[in-house]
């Protein structure tokens, strides 16, 4: 389905809460590995500040380069739980959001925002607890004059994010798990977790990789050679 | 007025000490938006360490790739108050700069280097406290052979600096206020913040920017549809 | 000498530890100085915590990109002392080093990894303590399907890496120290280090090094003119 | 939709013929700016050779970083007038792609690749006059381990892209057209370029835009003052 | 002399024609030599086509990020001879400039553009012999919001450009002659270039530059020694 | 085996000519695949002009960022069928050579020049037919102040290349085939470059990879799977 620029979408279906939060208890990583290696943004995308992880249902906006008003627009589109995806349509470093949206933002019990672009304020934002996940950190101010979308499918940092999927985000970068599949991720993740205990455990030992997972043959038959 | 390189120039004219101290109380984005969104440098520029913020007069220097000579001579001109901006005549990721300048530098009074390459020992910067913003941080040494130019205008970083300038860096980058336009935009920054508290409270209690800003009308004109 | 892809040397001549002990002493900074300003890996390795100083032998993996496998080969190399220094036959950034395998590492003696690609479960090696100096913070899972080799020559961020030299490595970056000039390089550094106390003292006390070098002549010589 | 990797969908319902035909004749510039100024790769997408313009359905293929074994599948998926859209699940520059496979492809009555990695062979490629669109000229070779899936939604380059699409490519770029807007795009490239004939005679002439487009008031209302 | 954003300065004072045309006969190497190897542009301006060389007298605008409304306005600004010099107030790679403008341009006389943004319909400026350097090619388009300045001091890809300054460029890049130097650049130009055949001839004998430019000594003080 | 900076080796062991000139026969894709998939430069590495394909014996240069002093001691080492290979001690993008030093290589016998920086004058350079693969196109001057060295062992664009190496460069990039391994290379090129032909004309008449390669069971067995 396309939507014209313009279009804001008031309702739309976000993935079931129980799974979000239980998703956000996992890193980016076991998630990324539990959706079958697929899901990450571009690691361009870097937390303004160290040590957060967050998960939340995603409200997308789409923004054009140095213009931030839809930023406005999608404000009013937040529930609690919410993390705010925004998209630009072309490439923009420009810092879209400071601490005046990122007040507006928490108050409508947004967690977060990942944004392909720059923000400014980080100090502030720093202090305020909200993390931001950014390809930049710039002061430059935008300007106010075109409309854009919010709520419709979007491209963010190279992933494709439907409006209410679940958003991952913490040091190690940004994972969007579709709806759809929310459920069924966090049953795999689970299951991978499950055993990582135990294989710590052995491998802070002293157990190699190499025995615990039973390479030595394959790695032999694959050509491996030992030399002196 | 063009100098040939190898000048150095002794008396500049530096921005009124007052309105130097006071620009320094905004942040960086502030005054960016207070200049009418200018006088920015490239996003590239980064601290070395988080939480600074400093404002200062320029003692700019032009350097060569790879030779950093100049260093030794701006030394000299910097007074109580000043920041160096050190701009390089081609691209340059060297380490210009490391903590024996830097306690050269803090002697002479200099409140921060701002420099378009790199800089090396940061750990013993963030030690001294004194803060540098640059484009890279690389150990890469460099040599002494070639003759530039100290307080002549320079580019560094995509922004035009005259000696005598403002500067003001925290952690949303750096910009450039010239000296002519100090008082202005000290008077334009304070009116800007006047208001802000009242706007913060306003969003925290969870007032939209859509209604506080009356952008309801102007997007409805511009085309903005809602749709469920 | 040349080695075909697959092979694993086992036994390495690995610089002399006490050099190493003492090369970690120093700054990457100074090695790099009292190596005539060589040895320096690209300015895009990054650690992926602040403070950290290490020394170590270097054991070398040669990957694929998006392969790990070998990773596996080299922990079995490891010798208390030793950092792995990891190269790739082309550009990525894919994560190809977690907490478990930092596990295993850390468990048969590495004291760091230096890798030319992405790592992730940065926050967990960050609490674990164990250092990485990458090119890229990222989520992406790696495959093991392709063997490489261990213990051979590489190339590494743009610096020749040999079995067995002396990596040092610190907030400034990584320096590679070739075996044969461990002692060498230690000595100059020695000698480097002698005087700087005496050179910041003079310098925190307000003596130019303009004068401290003696750089007023050579500068006028190379045509250096002062201005009012 | 969601498809677990390793699917490859045989049916798709590609965009209309004639559509597709009569989109070629625009430029890529035209169709984005018909489609709202929406729908382009990034700009680092270059064609190999200069002068190639085509449009045509896209069949989609998404694969490993280094690893170009999908190619094959997606070979057979080929129909004539297609182009065939390669995505990568994480960065990657390798030559997934050459004259071998160009050879199957153009067989199959493919019009050109559009791949966001590398392409190698391109004198070849050149000599056959088969474009490739692709953010890298690599000879890195791949291998053959993992599957992926053939025409599912993928994101390439920054776009997302659904199999039966319409892909222009041009010197200017590459702009992917949904399937569903293909007649109203051409429609709306048809009335863009109607008048410009008409523009380009006048500015020919030496018409300004200025009064062309009369922006003279609006540039005075938005504070546009002349001096001497 | 600092202008507020919206000024449009329209009489400037050219650098003598004589001198331009001149100046165009050298290379961009050689009168950034001339200069003293300053006045360089940043060297990702790239021409859009290969093999021209133009010279000719700035006209300036500085634009806002996605918004090319004040092209419009120095194309009225443009003399017979002139180089229109566009730098934007902030990083963005969109396509400020095609066909049409091309055509306007032309018209009033402009010999090129050099703009640190993107550029578009590259193979009808080629066909139309309007040389373009920019920093990339891209068919965004852009809006007409943000009045910006015409003939006013700006920073382009990373050099200070003067309205009225002497700009050369050919495949080698774009360099920037004060007007104030421009007949003292020349001047060393013609005599860089006097003794340049000579040279060539004897290095085309086989001559060596060591011994051409008696560098065998200054090398063996230097340290330089040969070993078998 | 280290040599301090400053050392020039006159006598290297070239690789056996025979081997060089057929080795040149062969594109860079097909001698990386035939060394196992090693040997490549970085894909930054691009031809100043498009068609050339050579292959010579590596004369390696090492040079300071902005000083190409060496370049003029490395001509001296030029032997009929050499191909100098310039790297520089830090990122560096300067112009180090021009048609003047490109008129002295050719004259001693060069066939190219492969440098991990900046050259300039490339128009007069694709007319002289003297081809350079670089990372830039710079006018920027170089000074000529500090000793490298030549002939010893360099790290060019990534790749670790010896004096007497062999180097094939096409469009597709840079290739280094240590000279050790030049016959075998050889004899694995020839090989693999024999049944192409077959290939090609299979697939040209529309035969699948899919077939030609038996790949369908492998596929199926890692768990491709076909949907309507």
């Amino acid at each position: 389905m396309h939507y014209p620029l313009g279009t804001v979408k008031r309702h739309i279906q976000r993935a079931e809460r129980g799974a979000v939060e239980q998703l956000g208890l996992y890193g980016v990583a076991t998630i990324h590995e539990a959706m079958g290696r697929l899901g990450l943004m571009h690691t361009i995308m870097r937390p303004i500040y160290k040590g957060a992880r967050v998960s939340g249902t995603a409200v997308t906006v789409l923004l054009h380069p140095g213009d931030n008003w839809m930023m406005h627009v999608v404000a009013e589109q937040i529930q609690p739980g919410d993390i705010v995806v925004a998209a630009i349509t072309a490439e923009c470093t420009d810092g879209y959001f400071g601490d005046l949206l990122a007040t507006s933002f928490k108050a409508r019990g947004a967690r977060a925002l990942v944004i392909d672009a720059g923000v400014r304020d980080v100090k502030t934002l720093t202090e305020m607890g909200f993390p931001v996940w950014s390809k930049a950190i710039s002061s430059k101010g935008t300007i106010k004059a075109t409309i854009g979308s919010v709520n419709i499918p979007v491209v963010c940092a190279g992933m494709s994010v439907q409006p209410g999927d679940v958003i991952v985000a913490d040091d190690d970068g940004v994972v969007c798990v579709p709806r759809a599949m929310a459920a069924k991720t966090l049953e795999t993740a689970l299951a991978r977790e499950a055993n990582e205990g135990d294989k710590r455990n052995k491998l802070a030992s002293g157990v190699l990789g190499l025995d615990m997972y039973k390479m030595r043959e394959p790695l032999e038959k694959a050509g491996l050679r030992y030399i002196d």
